[in-house]
Order: C-alpha cells, then sequence, then structure tokens
C-alpha cells in the first residue's frame, strides 16, 4: 500500500536500560515517565519470589506462584526469564507487545543476563547501558545512599567491573552526569532527554522504515 | 588511560547525505551549514570535469587535471572515486579526516555508488537518505524548479526509482516535509534538526565509546 512517509505512526520500541547498581537508572526511569507520559510506559516483570512489604502485584512485579509461573513458559506468555535466588524472573509478552503496537516505547529496566535475551528475542529493542562519568563517581553514589554495608558496597563494584565486559553488546552508551549545581533528579532529567533523542533517531533507522519506503514509487 | 566520560571530545563524524534529485538536500546541507556552523563542515570533492561559469577552485570542487588526479590516486590522497561521463569524481582524504579529528562532522553530499565506496571504507561513516514524502512531491518539486526539461524530469524520476532500491544499504531515512505552510528552507531546517539528532544519538553508540569506557574501572 502508498504510503505518505510524513508523520507516519511506527511501533514504540522496547528499549532495555541496564546499568551498574549506584548508576541512577531508576531515577531516570523515573523522568522519563514523568516528563514524556505520552511515549514511555514501564514493563512489569513477573516474578515467584514473595512480595517485600509495601509492594503491590502489577506494579512492583506481577507475583505469581511457581507453577503458574511455568504454565506461562509453557504457554509461550513469558518472552525471556531467568532464575536468581531460586526464584523466577521474567518479561511478559503482553507486557511488551499490546503497548509498541500502540506506538509507546517499553521500557525493560534489567540486568545484563536478561538484556542479552531481549536482543536475541527482539532485534528491533534498542539496548542502553548507564553510566555515571567515573568509577569514583559510582562509588560515591553507593555510599551516598547510605543504607549499604562497606561489604555490599564492594560486592556492587565487583559485579560492575565484571558486567561492563557485556557493553560492546550494547546500542548505546548513556552517561548520566555528576555535577555539583545539579541534584541527582536534574541529572536524570538530562539523561533522560539524551535517551529521547536516541528514540527519536531510531525512528528514523531504514530498518524500522523500510516496509513503509519501499512503496515510495508504488 | 583513565577517562572522565562526561563531556568527551568524540571525533567527529562523516556524514553522507543522498537522496533523489528534487528532494532538497542540497538546501538541507545549507541549513546545516548555516544554523549548526560549529558542527558541520562540507567535503569537497576533486574532479577532472571543467569548471562550469561561476564555479571556483576549492568551492564547488578542486578542478584538477587528469594526470594530476591519477597522481593522488597512486599516491592513496583520494578515498574514493568514481568515473562518471569521461570524467573523475573523488573525496581527498585530506578533506575528510583533518576536521573529523578537530570534532566537525564532514557532510559529503554524495551519489549512491560513491555513498557505498565510503560505507566500505570508512565504517565510522553515518549514511542519510534524504526522500520527500511521497513520489507526487517528488516530481511536483521537480516541475517547480521550471529549469528542467519534461525528458529530463522522467530521466531523473527513472533514476530515482533505481536508486531507491540500495536504500537498505544506507543507516538512515530522513523525510523533508512537504508542508504547505512552510517555505522550501523552513522545511530543510526542520530535515536539519532531525539529522542533528541523529547525530547526537550516533555519538553515544557504544562502538564510538568504547576505547574511552573500557577504562572505566582501571
Amino acid at each position: 500500500m502508498k504510503q505518505n512517509l510524513q508523520n507516519l505512526q511506527l511501533p514504540g520500541i522496547p528499549l532495555v536500560l541496564s546499568g551498574p547498581s549506584g548508576c541512577g537508572k531508576g531515577t531516570i526511569v523515573k523522568a522519563l515517565l514523568r516528563k514524556y507520559p505520552e511515549l514511555f510506559a514501564l514493563s512489569v516483570s513477573a516474578t515467584t519470589r514473595e512480595p517485600r512489604p509495601g509492594e503491590v502485584h502489577g506494579v512492583q512485579y506481577y507475583f505469581i506462584d511457581r507453577k503458574e509461573f511455568e504454565g506461562r513458559i509453557a504457554d509461550g506468555q513469558i518472552l525471556e526469564y531467568t532464575e536468581y535466588c531460586g526464584n523466577y524472573y521474567g518479561t511478559p509478552k503482553k507486557e511488551l507487545y499490546e503497548r509498541t503496537m500502540r506506538g509507546i516505547n517499553v521500557i525493560l529496566e534489567i540486568e545484563v543476563e536478561g538484556a542479552m535475551n531481549i536482543r536475541r528475542l527482539c532485534p528491533e529493542a534498542v539496548l542502553i547501558y548507564v553510566l555515571p562519568p567515573d568509577a569514583e563517581s559510582l562509588e560515591a553514589r553507593l555510599r551516598g545512599r547510605g543504607t549499604n554495608t562497606e561489604e555490599d558496597i564492594r560486592a556492587r563494584l565487583a559485579t560492575a567491573r565484571e558486567e561492563i565486559r557485556l557493553l560492546p553488546a550494547y546500542d548505546y552508551l548513556v552517561i548520566n552526569d555528576d555535577n555539583p549545581s545539579c541534584s541527582a533528579e536534574e541529572s536524570a532529567e538530562i539523561a533522560a532527554d539524551r535517551i529521547v533523542r536516541i528514540l527519536e533517531a531510531e525512528s528514523r533507522r531504514v530498518s524500522r522504515n523500510l516496509e513503509n519506503a519501499v512503496h515510495f514509487f508504488d
């Protein structure tokens, strides 16, 4: 079918956001959802672990039991999952495709293993890795939280050191700047704007427009 | 060497702009150079064809003779070249690398054959194809110039129809919108802004940042 290429409504993009503990990705996700509510939605994962006090089904996670989770895997309702400390964590297909079909970019805030699964299963996804400007700044952020023990901070830095080896499998690196004159929220807003411009550029990729452009002269 | 990833100066990007005759790419190039003079420079090609009245050496082209051109090919000074209607047209390496090294994005307004050469020789280049919103609009722009014969218009449309088959070899498709309320210059400025945001996103590609990011924990 012949298309006018101006103002086409393209499907939304599955957006994987990863980064070491302390990089500020949680604050960036909040900034994306607050500043661009019409562009983004958050994918809620399913898990078999018990809800912690204050956690709500359908908000932090879909809390389901092991039998239910395995049934959904068998039915093909789970796009990807991992097992961690004896519990399943997974991405329900519905979370992703119902909204991307309506033009909404769906954020998956997941760890590197899940990100690699999405890369394989969902080639249209964009994978962004978030880092602070340098390692000192990462450590300072972890300490600044005040809730982590020294041992915990060491463990998180060691994990970050391991995970960064998978950076080449990501598409983009977004730095969450560290400006003395900016609050964490203001820095996260700047990083969120960078992510929005990356998705705008991605929407102009030839690979995402070929089906429409191929009929240009029909 | 350890790096702070905030405000890093990256090399400029070689930016190939192609598109059918009448798509408005010349006006877009002018808009990029006028609106973002600190970000962009235009690569001037070398050619063995005779200068036309009003053409200036070093502005439209570097006009050099056949012996000189072939000498430069032999010396490795020409990045890529094609022969067309008995004349050489080529991109001097100096045009590109002297400026990208200083962080300037260098625009190459070249045809599909040259673009494919750049793709092969210069993997860091970004290839953008410019199209109007539809084929009617392309034809209207060609007629609107008032300087083309009917035969000429037919020939240009036939070439466009052939060339668009190479669209999958480009990275991005930028539509030069056709709004009744906008002049050609205003539309070109909107397209130029799209290109600037594409280059901003490209500067955050992991592949362009790996050398710096790999030393994050050193």
